[in-house]
């Protein structure tokens, strides 16, 4: 094991607007030292958008994991809801949220809390990347999905109407 | 209960080199709309300085908390071990930290492990406010002091003896 490996410290590696960089496409986004940027789920398995994963911490020692989530200008999460809750920071930029019946712009670092079994969602539509922490027990149920019954119900709510019809 | 109180979203609300301020001592540092400012730890209780605690999430349904740290310049947190793990990023600024024998510098957004019964501390020693978000299991043991045999044995180390006399 080399000392690198041995190390209890993963330092950042990349930043937003690196120098260099002559659009926002080519902006890298946050990244660690040992940390692989993964897919956000498998692709076909929900619904998504130009959203990556990372997974800060998941230790044994831990009892809950710590990811970062990172959308792309006009990304966004999957709409579902769960038992598990989650405890979201968001990390960099701004974007829309959904939790439950309530619609808000956020920025960093605001918080946000998504509690058991509310449908929820994150949007990037600021025009810039959007991300955010999420701490998450590391046992949990498998996100929900709504059916196209429960979307129509849901789009009854003007607010949750206007949030879907700005993303469409 | 009011809308307000009622919302999962809470909005920061104080950054840090807010306009007006004439100096670093008047920076406000981070803060959240509902989450109060605490005391470190209880006054007395253990060697720290120069340090203020938030909890930004703290669930019944959750099994970790997670916490926000922040140091003046020159404050630093408590040298101690204990059988819990922390999950820590660093948040604001730059930094020194010590996890078992290994001395570094750190600034956000760096992730640090603390494993199981090892030694730790983190200090503001590049005069600016250093701050560090903090994930740990809810449920967790007491932090140890070291005696002053420990410390003295613990100071064979020249990366050790450097980081305390760094900081005196």
């Amino acid at each position: 094991m080399t000392e690198r490996e041995r190390s209890n410290i993963r330092e950042a590696k990349a930043f937003s607007n690196r120098a260099g960089a002559s659009s926002r496409s080519s902006d890298e986004g946050f990244r660690w030292d040992g940390v692989d940027l993964l897919a956000y789920k498998e692709e076909g398995a929900a619904p998504f958008k130009a959203i990556t994963r990372q997974v800060l911490f998941q230790r044994p020692e831990l009892s809950c994991e710590l990811r970062y989530f990172e959308m792309a200008p006009g990304g966004h999460s999957t709409f579902e809801r769960h038992e598990h809750v989650h405890g979201v920071m968001i990390f960099r930029g701004r974007g829309l949220c959904l939790v439950g019946d309530e619609v808000r712009e956020v920025a960093a670092p605001d918080l946000v809390f998504i509690p058991p079994m509310t449908w929820h969602q994150f949007r990037a539509n600021a025009g810039e990347p959007f991300g955010f922490l999420c701490m998450v027990n590391a046992e949990r149920d498998k996100p929900q999905l709504p059916t196209p019954e429960e979307l129509a119900e849901l789009k009854k709510s003007p607010a949750i109407a206007a949030f879907f019809a700005e993303a469409e």
